[in-house]
């Protein structure tokens, strides 16, 4: 999946920020690219960027109207449809994190067909991929990986992306979730692959590069959850990563969804190593990424400084200390890839 | 995917046995399902059971018809649709291993709708799972691992069924793969599964059971499979085994499509108990299945003598010397599960 640039940001008519969090998330990483918003009466998100109407959108060069609101019921309203058709009749492709298939809504698969234009669903995958090879393929790469789902693997990885590029590295996020394809222009959402195709699909996101190059590749789930550690597995497979952080929330007990508790993460350490090894043998933890959002500065610091030692690791939380020991561990172990002081 | 048996067994007109191998499989595990073949004229391949027309199966009880042949090109060529057409007309159901769905032919959708019959394409799911909660679930199950994929976790478990019922055993199979499903007349396609789903899709073909009643799940690829080890990741998870049995086959080098080394028994042992007991803290392994088939008797003889030494386990080809070291085992590690003498 390929998304043109730039964006128009469709808010619809949803009634609070969290309906809106999937946009939120891509005007954060990408500004560049929410050229503008469009959002209907009675809307209660605000991106902060200038309103538009489809026309000047379309004249100040969007490519792509992007829905990335979550609809309530999951039917498309029938005032959300007619504002997809005009965008597709303006010129403009649409790309949506809903539920429903775009093309499922006779009146917007006409539109696209008359017009030419294209429908990405990021929740679903139309790509047809090869199953994995696991053969050692050039360029460097990073994994986040976590003790759960939903522990900062997206958010770590779009702040290494920031931090090492601005200490010279070349180095590119590679989504592997829905919010994530829409933050790259292309990725595919690895839990909707089918199960056959989970390393292969990871191979063809993060394709053979220049030696010296980073892929920073967004990790799902845990290898210790009983609901997706064989998305977790095939994704380690298939990123053959370099280097991997582990991401942690420590005031968690059980893990998402089950009745599980969380591993330690020596135990992650340990597994993603066994694990990762068979595609490559040279696979070391490089960092700890730690949210520490429930726990007071001191707490945090506290909590970081613990894990660090304990694992002999740079420990940080990206949000609120940045992710600088992260880098300088990275340039530390590769060297080779080069980075300005 | 529930199929009605019994099977009228379609062999189209296959030019030889290997394009009806999953038909032979079918008639070996399940002969008295398989009341009848329909064979078109040049078929190569012969079930050895009776031929009948369609009006003759139907009369004889039929409920479905079952294409267990690949077709050469993927497209389902035009004398095959028009009997599977009349099949439909008859009052058949038709399942289908093909890769194109049934319901993509225009004219085979059609004599579906019109006659109310169903066609199930074991190949693709149409089923709706949850995501696996990995919670333990009443009875006992058994799942077969390997060193790699095609090393005989299928016929293990459908051999297993037979010798353990011989033994007065409550035991089932369950599949996980295209031609199990046939057998079994009910399971799924796991590797078709979306990857966010492989355990709880694991969950629904093996439910709750009584206390004594053997699950016995078939394994698909192997943990060290680069390509597939997701899927057995996940599969692993939602099967949830009390037991399982390694299988393997001892003249293979690397792992099939592609250049890895085959992993030894001791490491697929390990490797499982280790991934195993996330949801089942009880696994363990009770035996070792292996190929012989490359060997002579007094090679395969002293092959299996020296397995079963190396791991302190029964080894067996379940084909050249049946199961039933494997089955002792199993009734010395779940006594109350009974079993007659």
């Amino acid at each position: 999946m390929q998304i043109d640039t730039p964006y128009l940001m469709f808010l619809g008519d949803v009634p609070d920020h969290l309906a809106a969090k999937t946009a939120y998330g891509i005007a954060d990483w990408r500004p560049d690219w929410c050229v503008g918003q469009l959002r209907l009466p009675g809307c209660a998100a605000d991106l902060d960027i200038p309103d538009l109407t489809l026309a000047e959108a379309v004249e100040r060069g969007c490519r792509t109207m992007v829905i990335g609101v979550v609809n309530a019921g999951g039917v498309l309203p029938d005032h959300w449809v007619a504002e997809i058709v005009a965008a597709l009749e303006a010129g403009l492709d649409v790309a949506s994190g809903l539920h429903v298939r775009l093309g499922s809504v006779p009146a917007i698969a006409a539109a696209a067909k008359a017009r030419g234009r294209r429908l990405h669903d990021v929740r679903h995958t139309t790509e047809s991929f090869a199953t994995g090879k696991g053969t050692k393929r050039p360029g460097l790469r990073l994994l986040t990986v976590g003790t759960d789902c939903s522990v900062g693997k997206k958010y770590t990885v779009l702040a290494l992306e920031r931090g090492m590029r601005a200490r010279g590295l070349d180095a590119e996020f590679r989504a592997t979730g829905q919010t994530g394809v829409f933050i790259s222009g292309r990725g595919a959402a690895i839990d909707a692959v089918v199960a056959d195709f989970i390393s292969g699909a990871v191979e063809w996101i993060s394709p053979a590069a220049d030696p010296n190059h980073w892929d920073l590749i967004e990790g799902q789930g845990s290898l210790f959850h009983p609901s997706f550690a064989g998305v977790s597995l095939g994704l380690l497979h298939g990123a053959q990563p370099d280097a991997f952080v582990v991401c942690h929330e420590p005031t968690r007990t059980t893990m998402r969804g089950v009745e599980h508790p969380l591993p330690t993460i020596a135990a992650v350490i340990d597994m993603t190593i066994r694990l990762g090894r068979l595609t490559n043998p040279g696979i070391r933890p490089v960092g700890i990424a730690v949210n520490t959002q429930a726990l007071s500065e001191d707490e945090a610091r506290r909590t970081l400084d613990a894990i660090a030692a304990e694992h002999d690791l740079p420990a940080t939380d990206p949000v609120r200390f940045g992710v600088d020991g992260l880098v300088d561990r990275l340039v530390a172990e590769f060297p080779a890839a080069g980075a300005s002081a």
